[in-house]
């Protein structure tokens, strides 16, 4: 029997951020547990985002996906909330690439109709199919179900990416540390 | 004399996210670097989210500011443009707070106006205030002047704010981790 993948779903949001681990062996997809990781409002922003940033690194740690998936984020709604979902949505995706896990993106409609049959099911449609899909799974939160819902999609989708090759990022020289160095030792 | 309080201002992008490290020392300004982190276009975007992370935590661990700040998002632009820079600018925000330096927010009308005495200054005149307030900085991309401008800005509007009190990130619960090992556990 091939080893079990293991797959995070996350439905990024400043508020609530869900998040759905499984795994797939061959062709059996199994539930392993799902929730979703909030921030306080009364928080400054950037501590929102921490807040974000160590619940998933939690997950991450705890179950050490081997791919993660995200859902494509909708834009069509106000400027400033467009931006915060941008913002958690920043946070969703780079928490697994901190972690060398490669991340993976679908629209919501490619979700919808993956676990639903239908672009365009309800959230209702959704849980049903996440149920009936993963029947051990536990979730009270739509945030979660959505996660899970996400997770299933890549499952469904993964073997017709290919891998893409892990190279280390670009883009950032490693200068800047030696010159600050520098100028903080000229300043004295 | 007093100790130096070190600032680092940031003007995210996705594309070239700029940086600026400043010191005060009671009222004596002075320049210490400044530099833009960049992110490949053709890599995937979790992947260009981490180089502006793994840059700007290169620039933090280096200068170990004690505050920073960064450019409240002008959002009117098209949702897409909004959310890119949304992404970019969670990054912005998180990389302080993972090092829990207090990150602070000013709106680009206040940063010309704090800058230039005029806020709709437009970028040639920001640059020149820049110049003539920091006459040993070294700048050649305008993001890296922008953000020394915001780290300008945050220097004079510092006393201003009552120092927020450090808390831990609310939230998360801590309990995933233990879920998770236990729904590992029963699937054997």
């Amino acid at each position: 029997m091939s080893e079990p993948v293991r797959i995070l779903g996350i439905d990024p949001g400043l508020r609530r951020t869900g998040w759905g681990a499984v795994t797939v062996t061959g062709s059996k997809l199994a539930y392993v547990d799902c929730g979703v990781v909030t921030s306080d409002e009364d928080l400054p922003l950037a501590r929102r985002l921490r807040a974000l940033h160590d619940g998933l690194a939690g997950v991450v740690r705890a179950f050490r996906p081997d791919e993660a998936a995200v859902e494509e984020t909708f834009v069509n709604r106000d400027a400033q909330g467009t931006l915060k979902l941008g913002q958690a949505r920043g946070i969703a995706l780079l928490v697994p690439a901190l972690h060398d896990v490669p991340v993976h993106e679908y629209a919501a409609s490619l979700i919808k109709k993956t676990v639903a049959g239908n672009g365009h099911a309800d959230k209702a449609q959704i849980q049903a199919m996440v149920r009936f899909l993963l029947p051990r799974a536990e979730f009270r939160l739509a945030d979660a179900a959505d996660a899970l819902a996400i997770a299933i999609t890549h499952v469904n989708h993964r073997d017709a990416h290919a891998l893409r090759q892990k190279h280390l990022p670009a883009g950032y020289s490693g200068r800047a540390a030696e010159r600050i160095a520098a100028a903080l030792a000229r300043q004295g």
